[in-house]
């Protein structure tokens, strides 16, 4: 079974040598309780809390999945409830929460690192609190006072648990489309009719109620995504004491078999004339949501990390242990055990190649952790700042930011899941050595949540090209100018300014050909984004190895050796993302339609 | 479920068109009984055995999985014994066996397309057949007459089975350092005792007798690799009358649980005192499989075309069905269906980035069809020719390429399948609909008959570095002369000129590293090999344009549209890894070994 260490080494590094946190906290009024003592305490809890009880939990889940019992019931893994209780019980779906009602009051910089703990550890217990969470923090945007008042603090207690029900049989990516109806009772509620599907946490046994925050059509609403509202819809009617009412006409239909995440309970929910309540506006379902979208892809992100940091601790276990061949550099152990007759061999962690393997995943581990910080850094100023100028830069860099935190870390993540497998070998194809597990969890962050397509097509059509690249245009010059100003002689900082300029000429290379080709934004979109994730990488080591500047000790000057590896064995790959863009969209649109039938 | 129709248009093309076989086969006169009449028969037969029994087994074969019964006993899932007996009565096993012991003496080139279909429809069933064809063939080339004799024939009809019996607990790559010993009996034979694992096919219930081909150590042997001999250790001894007689002491201990190919018993054997013969000399038995592992690895490259293949058919489907947002270059269906009240979309298929992913898979299928018949073609030179200098150059080539065909093809052949699984958004992730299965199935195919790093130093360190680069010089050369001579006017022309000179380079560049850097064979061979791969595809598209040059139909028109989606779309990669590669191993090998440690 997998081990883990949580990193916390590694987080306090991004934390506070590259993030400064302690210093914005005290700049900021609305975060003047957070500060270093308690959120080392918070990273300690939750090291301890994953590595006991949510990684033994891991496996087993696994092997048994949730399980649909007939009747709309649900039946969670052995362990997981009374490991959702626990998890509530420490305060941990508040911790982001608003105080008001309960919450932490936590900047999402702190809970990015106990949610990246939970997903290292157990990927699909991780998403029941998860979609809690996101319920919450979409109930506290958009919801009314005494919405918020007879769900939030249920909620960030874990006593009752949040959904969200977006997709439909024939809608997932264009939710405009969707047909569930939601028509007005005399009461104010609404009656709504229709079946979501993918919808994770719709039904299982870890708490009393579950509420559906459910995407609907009202009678005449317009056609298409500007007339889709937002509805709270109960699994049982809450009660003017909050105590729990009747059951609401809403049921589990069956849940999915999946690739992984197997212990979380993907259910099919339908809805007959359940009794739902209007979130915020009439026809503004889609922007109640948009809030939360951020930090939900952001959170998608985070899994990716989860999965590279489990796979890689546990490579680098395994590449320590395993002995096979003899390294290139010279013998190693020249103490031949004495069960082996003839000869020896040396632990692959020896071999180049190996190590290879190792480091693709400790650089997108520890990149990734530094960009998610630098969003979640942006997501706080945005949410917390006095400042206004401060707060729309901020919202701008977050808009931007988003799809790359959720596509290009889950990407780069699968790759090292699938890197580290491989450094097993066979073994690594066995479920029982835990590997194969994570490649098939962290599949699901490239799909969920809007595909990475589609994060990509957000970053260049409405992030990029919208604004005709100005979004861009003041990140690429905040990472010039911190290269500039570096003071570490490290080749990062060319590193840096080359790729900004590579992506600034790619920018405009891609608003010219949108000009012409309709198909160009979607053409484009991917592989733009590889590369607009790559530079992003370069200034995240950028920004590590000048945090690491100056600081003695082999914990500093590694972070300096994994920017040179980052920049001399990955960053390359930029060149290939840069040349199949401005390749252009003609080679892929130069087919009749009739050529991706022919073979079907 | 999954859909198949044959790809038996392109599979002629490559044949006929590309590599001319029936004008090969006729100048060759061991070949004489091959033509394309019988070719075409084979291949219309093996369509329909694939599409209507391999591929309904295919899902339920998953499902089901192979199961150890205890007792040593492994029952194959529902279906699998029936499809085995009427895969062997169709004579499939020994499609590629010698005419003197039952076989049909058919060349690579043709049994790697019926191995490809099957590979396509099951890819857990293609592993039974497949190792007994590989055991015939290490009996073939390296057994006595009476060994022959005894065994081939009822291989061939499918009476028995065989496996190939390598890999230990503790050693997989490094077979220098295997403890099962084989001490000599009194009559000739040998008693073999120790424990084999992940062997594929090492029990089951298809055949009456299992023949295990299994690597041991005499007493006294030399160290290392040098000191293995190979052993035929039946399940049954067979008497002179070729009847079954007494049960060999060895046993199934327990089989593997893996992430895919869960049909194929992949088994623990445990040697103990078990009976078993020589076959040829002592402390050559990794050279009597050499002939096989060239083979072997090509098959590993198939299973990835097969992979490839299914999963783009389907997605391709998938695509075509789907409707999900407007295209971009204008609606194509503006009648919604009644029961979409609100606005409709258009077929998913029309949207670029749709288009890339499917276009990625379709040019991995082509251009590793086209890549596997090249080799294949070579294999049959040198099996087959009468011409002592052809049958050199062909071992020569078949030598260098015999990695690449292995690794390249099958890293291609995941990226293709994630690729298709992605264009299914959630439903990619969904078991019932087969794509996930793909992917975890054909992930196999980069781990085993030595994983792809292990491909890569191979061609790197044995054929590259050891030879100065002698066989790469040849290669290109050939390639450059076709490029130069080419009629049809397209881009791939250049391509190929522009990268065989960046292979040449890069290959320099490579061997002066190795003067220097004990662990640059090993820290570079990876991107190598992905670099000599996309060379290669570039050289495979130029075969098929000018293959389709000249001919009329929308047919041949599209393949010089593959060719240009691929030099504008993928061959670009080709850049990042040899940026790669000449970036050295410095940056890998800086880090102190304990660095590795720290975290576990």
């Amino acid at each position: 079974m997998p081990i883990y260490h949580a990193p916390i080494d590694d987080m306090r590094f991004i934390l506070n040598d590259v993030f400064n946190a302690s210093e914005f906290w005290q700049q900021v009024p609305a975060l003047e309780h957070v500060d270093s003592d308690t959120v080392d305490m918070i990273l300690e809890a939750m090291a301890k809390f994953a590595t006991t009880t949510l990684l033994p939990l891991n496996r087993t889940g696994d092997e048994e999945g949730a399980q649909y019992l007939g009747d709309g019931k649900v039946k969670t893994p052995a362990g997981f409830a009374e490991a959702f209780h626990e998890y509530a019980e420490g305060g941990w779906i508040g911790l982001g929460g608003d105080m008001e009602y309960g919450g932490q009051g936590m900047p999402k910089m702190v809970t990015m690192l106990a949610e990246e703990m939970v997903f290292t550890t157990n990927q699909s217990f991780a998403l029941y609190p998860n979609l809690s969470g996101g319920a919450a923090m979409c109930l506290l945007n958009a919801g009314s006072d005494e919405q918020k008042q007879t769900y939030l603090e249920k909620i960030y207690s874990g006593e009752w648990s949040g959904t969200m029900c977006l997709t439909e049989p024939h809608a997932g990516t264009d939710l405009g489309i969707i047909k569930t109806r939601a028509v007005p009772n005399d009461d104010g509620s609404y009656a709504l009719t229709g079946t979501k599907i993918f919808i994770t946490a719709g039904e299982h046994d870890l708490t009393q109620n579950i509420i559906h925050l459910v995407l609907a059509k009202t009678p005449n609403a317009p056609a298409g995504s500007k007339g889709i509202s937002l509805f709270i819809v109960p699994k049982f009617l809450v009660n003017a004491d909050s105590s729990l009412g009747e059951r609401n006409s809403l049921a589990c239909g069956s849940i999915e078999h999946k690739m992984g995440i197997k212990a979380s309970a993907t259910c099919v929910m339908n809805f007959d004339g359940a009794k739902g309540w209007m979130i915020g506006e009439e026809n503004t379902g889609l922007a109640s949501m948009f809030i939360m979208m951020n930090y939900e892809r952001l959170t998608m992100g985070l899994q990716g990390i989860g999965g590279t940091e489990l796979a890689y601790q546990n490579a680098a276990l395994y590449a320590n242990d395993r002995v096979q061949g003899r390294a290139d550099h010279g013998t190693q152990d020249p103490n031949k055990p004495s069960d082996i007759p003839v000869n020896y061999a040396d632990p692959i962690v020896h071999h180049a190649d190996v190590r290879r393997m190792l480091l693709n995943a400790k650089a997108v581990s520890e990149a990734s952790r530094c960009f998610a910080m630098y969003v979640a850094k942006q997501l706080d100023i945005y949410k917390f700042s006095p400042d206004k100028a401060a707060k729309k830069a901020a919202a701008d860099r977050v808009a931007l930011l988003t799809p790359v935190s959720k596509a290009f870390l889950t990407d780069r993540a699968l790759e090292a899941t699938i890197d580290c497998q491989q450094v097993f070998g066979g073994h690594g194809y066995i479920r029982e050595w835990g590997m194969e597990q994570i490649v098939r969890d962290t599949r699901i962050s490239q799909i969920y949540e809007g595909t990475n397509g589609i994060q990509s097509l957000d970053l260049l059509g409405r992030k990029v090209a919208k604004n005709g690249g100005a979004f861009v245009e003041t990140y690429l010059a905040e990472m010039r100018d911190f290269a500039q100003t570096m003071q570490a002689n490290h080749a990062v900082k060319q590193a840096i300014l080359t790729s900004a300029d590579t992506l600034a000429d790619l920018t405009q290379n891609v608003l010219e050909q949108i000009q012409h080709k309709p198909d160009a934004i979607n053409g484009c979109a991917v592989d733009y984004l590889a590369a607009f994730g790559y530079v992003s990488f370069a200034y995240m080591f950028g920004l590590m190895v000048e945090a690491a500047h100056g600081k003695a000790g082999e914990f500093y000057a590694n972070k300096a050796k994994l920017a040179d590896y980052f920049v001399a064995r990955m960053l390359p790959r930029l060149q290939g993302h840069v040349a199949m863009v401005k390749a252009g969209t003609d080679p892929i649109m130069a087919f009749d339609n009739g050529y991706f039938a022919q073979e079907a």
